[in-house]
């Protein structure tokens, strides 16, 4: 079966990690969020592509689920106390990424082919594609005035109230080379656990169109997400979180939808989205927790 | 008394350091040759500044006399995996350095305050200034073309043959703020034993004039340098190297010449370029060798 993953952070590292456990590098293509993306320090940091890429690679912090395993924290230590900007926790490992990244992109590089080389140096034979070679960036619009994600996110610890999304540059940023042709080889999409607003949507609108069978994975579990700010979002935006909303919000897209056991009740609305629901454990707290997850998202797939 | 002290790296830094611990930062000033400085993996790095800093600061590598104390570099050998350039080795901590600097570079703010900054931070007293606000590039002419400072220093390791130097900028550069206040108030300037041709000469071509007592301290010891190319340079300019042809380089300039034990027989000839020569022990492998010498060419300066 072939399959393409869209993916945002955390839960979307998982899940594709979890996909790459079944799949061979032929029958898996993830593509990743880059509306993350900024600069900092000089640095093109993407925190969305490192950590999917740092999870496949098994370098991922298991506790965080961001940044690198047996990370050390000199030089932000070191920063910090030069007065220089701290809010942004960048360990050493994690900054060779981005000092590399950035160097080969000022050198006109594009960015998937830099990601290609770091999968491969990192010993990952999955795709991994930056959703676009052309820099898109989220901008959050709030009760503060529009603040670019990663200071809504990160500085501003998702404090401010969200009233809607806007992606700079979307207009203009044509789906990295690979991903239109992967699409159209696969069996199935899979929408991976990520936030729905800022991690898959920019993927979305590159993407455009996608005519295969679309199956998504709930972020949203209880009403709760298990990490990030999408059940903060939908309330500040006036939709109650759960995951009948993230499968509204996904409605015209959707061929299957993944829920959690604690969400079963919610089947019957998904199916009057004519969706067809599937419910299973979807939290990913153990390293295993992935792959029967994946595994249960294949079968379900393989069934529609 | 006053003293303006000029220096490059690794010897500069450590006769600016037993200076330092004579004299109060009323007393002593610090102007450092930034020819050296280059542009890296998109960092401002600044060698013979950080190396004084660092010096000063107690937070230097005593033995390598650059880089800092108790150093890691995760960093670099993360960026060597994805192969990138690991020829100039950057350690954790000396990367936020750095990554401060170019920040606060690309802010518009000068070296000169983003230094001053740097040595209140890591606890120094003493005013350390780079020679120049203005970029200034040290360029060294050789049998294999001109080279980048660096790129003949570190990468190169200064294999290629010496022809001559060009201190790119240097028309343009204007002394830092300081620099020339400080020299009009000093009792003397001393020429720390760093190497005349590319730490010295840009600090003297960007001050243009000196008209106090000036007394330079030999890099070389019996025809070799502790540290660094500078016999080198001398050999492949057709000059022998030596204590007295550095006297001779400093000609016009000096009124006391400091040289090591070994060379004392070189006196007569410093005395006949009517330089006053003072001999004594210039090896300066102990910390405590700092003070000593210091002490001594300040009892030196004193009976000129």
């Amino acid at each position: 079966m072939k399959i393409v993953a869209l993916a945002g952070g955390v839960g979307g590292a998982k899940m594709a990690h979890g996909l790459a456990e079944h799949l061979s590098s032929k029958e898996l293509t993830i593509i990743v969020n880059t509306g993350d993306d900024f600069e900092h320090l000089g640095l093109s940091i993407s925190p969305d592509l490192d950590t999917v890429c740092y999870t496949l690679a098994g370098l991922a912090n298991f506790e965080t689920g961001w940044g690198r395993a047996n990370e050390t924290w000199n030089t932000i230590s070191n920063l910090e106390k030069l007065g220089g900007p701290n809010w942004f926790r960048l360990g050493d490992q994690d900054i060779a990424t981005h000092l590399e990244r950035t160097r080969r992109l000022k050198e006109g590089q594009p960015l998937s082919r830099i990601t290609k080389d770091f999968c491969k140096a990192w010993g990952i034979h999955h795709m991994i594609l930056p959703m676009s070679d052309t820099p898109v960036r989220t901008m959050v619009n709030t009760d503060e005035g529009e603040l670019a994600f990663q200071e809504y996110f990160v500085h501003r610890r998702c404090e401010p109230k969200v009233k809607g999304f806007r992606f700079d540059g979307i207009d203009s940023a044509r789906p990295v080379v690979g991903a239109i042709d992967a699409i159209d080889k696969a069996d199935a999409v899979v929408i991976c656990p990520s936030n729905p607003w800022v991690s898959i949507d920019p993927i979305l609108k590159v993407i455009k169109k996608i005519s295969k069978p679309v199956i998504a994975i709930s972020p949203i579990i209880g009403g709760k997400t298990v990490k990030g700010p999408a059940a903060k979002m939908y309330e500040e935006l006036g939709i109650e979180p759960s995951a009948l909303a993230v499968a509204e919000h996904y409605r015209h897209l959707l061929t299957g939808y993944v829920l959690d056991q604690v969400d079963s009740e919610l089947q019957e609305s998904v199916n009057r989205l004519h969706i067809k629901p599937f419910v299973t454990d979807t939290l990913m707290n153990h390293l295993t927790d992935r792959a029967r997850l994946a595994n249960d998202v294949l079968h379900f797939i393989g069934s529609l």
